[in-house]
């Protein structure tokens, strides 16, 4: 039987909760499906580095790389540790280190979620850069407290990140309905933009089966909400994904529902699976957070391990629980009691 | 009577058709509450700029110093001058020569407009920064056209800079429903956003009567479609200001409803007032682009004179128009029907 190492690290907050209820309905998709799951818990968090000073001890990436696949939940407690060090102490360096480039988000209404919009027929798969770009971390503050203070913040852009982002989007529109939208801003940042979009047309003459729009982020923003329907695939930086993605998240309804992959697509290290949501605090350990996002986060890592058709079961079953409105609503149901129908559902 | 000299540039596409259109009904405007209005029109352009070489003259800036205010309609023509250059050439120097700092646009629903969204009680007004941040235009581009290309673009954030447009939106929010969110991304950008953060909460001190809320773009994007009704005066850099905007623009029926000013709120400069929505190629010269984003600018232009009479019965004659049916809707409604319909109303 095949067996899957997995780094579990349920962070902070309801990230605990829901990686919990998510893992319960991966190990049951194994038994149906006749492979299995071999965990093992980081309790790597916020309280961790109250602990240790760290958010994850200093061979930690070493300690995860051998793994097949990780599992998160959220990470942050912005009352006792700043994001700004339990982001860059944790999630932002294991998406560098181990090459995750491609943060894949879905975005589409599940069964009998009603979404925010009057529209909602749309299907889109978001594809955003993870390594680099606004994220890079380079920048400085000069004659720091005084009247002339300077803060600036360097994006840094190299032709192999963003050429390797374009090809696995590219692929992915080829797998889907061959429509490609990359979403730049260069007619205001002229050197990262202008670099990015010149990319996307370089490569599109490799990709002829593939359509291809360009598109500005302030007007790729009005257009997720006013025609959601005309995307497919869409290619974005590191931060402008970010925004549509919780824009995507959004429309679909809420961050309960947004999944997230950031895969290394040359599986060079393992990809990390992770729900798009925060850790909440204000709700943690309540037991009312949803699964949803977790769970789906989950099939789309057995997807990854080569698990297709326990992935598609998972992704049916959290269907037939909100196609009964189960798990619907925030507050709706219970962690518990969402899980408890996925399983149920998931027996087949 | 007094008379207010202006600067008009309708720019290129749609942005001739309205300003056109605009200019008609800021006319009757002044005839009815006894002011009067001195137009000088420019024409810069991408137009202009084949024939000249350049988007406007080298002393252009010094040109419109002498004005009492700018009124523009749209600026690009991406087909034949890169936006880079047309907006690089006219649109940003002026924003940034001028200090008008703070860029102002409210979203709301008009009388008649259904949105995307199926919730409609909203009243936002957005104060974006203007002049620096992720639009400063540094960055660079090395090894250019080699694999081992990297393209740089810093965002650069003075103290000065930072503190002005969170004074003008901490005095917005004061003389409205006394609520500011102030927008960043300071969990992953840690030099810039950290100091917007900082400055934010030094200054909330000063305006204890304002309620604060500290946001990320990508949750700030989500509750722009989730929970529009939640928010008062939004505040934000530059590019995270302008795709709230856009946003902004749909959610209130879309980018021909949305309306801007440029501010300088020391008057040590002319304001300029431009309807968000671009120049249109496809549908410029037409008569059926809608006027109705460019009155409204108009009628901040006559706010920030002075003429708030004026001003409110602008607005509320498009609000009549719309009311009634006209323009509610791309292309229900020719130019002039609309600019017609609103003058009418103007009559009073
Ligand atoms: C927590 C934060 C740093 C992170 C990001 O911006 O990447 C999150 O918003 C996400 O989208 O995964
Ligand atoms: C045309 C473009 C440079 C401009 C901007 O990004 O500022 C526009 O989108 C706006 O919002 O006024």
């Amino acid at each position: 039987m095949t067996e899957y190492s997995l780094a579990v690290i349920p962070g902070d907050g309801i990230g605990v909760d829901v990686t919990d209820a998510a893992m319960t309905v991966l190990e049951a998709a194994a038994s149906r499906f006749g492979f299995s799951l071999a965990p093992t818990r980081f309790p790597w968090s916020c309280a961790h580095y109250h602990e240790t000073g760290a958010m994850m001890p200093e061979d930690g990436i070493e300690t995860l790389r051998g793994f097949d696949a990780i599992f998160l939940g959220a990470v942050g407690w912005p009352d006792t540790v700043p994001d700004a060090v339990s982001l860059h102490g944790l999630l932002l360096p294991i998406r560098k280190h181990f090459d995750q480039y491609a943060n894949v988000r879905p975005h589409r209404l599940l069964q009998g979620i009603e979404g925010p919009l009057r529209t909602d027929g749309f299907d889109i798969l978001c594809i955003r850069e993870n390594t680099e770009g606004e994220y890079a971390g380079a920048g400085g503050r000069v004659h720091q407290g005084t009247a002339n203070e300077v803060a600036t913040e360097t994006s840094v852009f190299t032709r192999m990140g963003v050429e390797r982002i374009l090809r696995f989007a590219f692929g992915q529109a080829r797998a889907r309905r061959g429509h490609l939208t990359s979403v730049t801003k260069s007619n205001a940042q002229q050197y990262s933009m202008v670099f990015w979009d010149e990319i996307t047309r370089a490569l599109a003459a490799e990709y002829p089966d593939v359509t291809v729009a360009q598109i500005h982020i302030d007007a790729m923003a009005a257009k997720m909400v006013m025609a959601p329907e005309t995307l497919d695939v869409v290619v974005a930086s590191n931060l402008f994904g970010d925004i549509l993605t919780d824009l995507g998240a959004a429309i679909q309804g809420g961050l309960g529902f947004a999944a997230s992959a950031n895969i290394n697509p040359d599986r060079t290290a393992p990809s990390m699976f992770e729900p798009v949501h925060g850790s909440a605090p204000d709700i943690a350990g309540q037991g009312i957070a949803s699964p949803i996002a977790a769970i789906w986060s989950g099939a789309m890592m057995l997807d990854h391990l080569g698990e297709a058709e326990a992935a598609a079961a998972v992704l049916s079953a959290i269907e037939t629980a909100t196609g009964r409105g189960i798990g619907v609503r925030p507050g709706s149901h219970s962690t518990a009691e969402i899980t408890d129908t996925v399983l149920e559902a998931l027996k087949g």
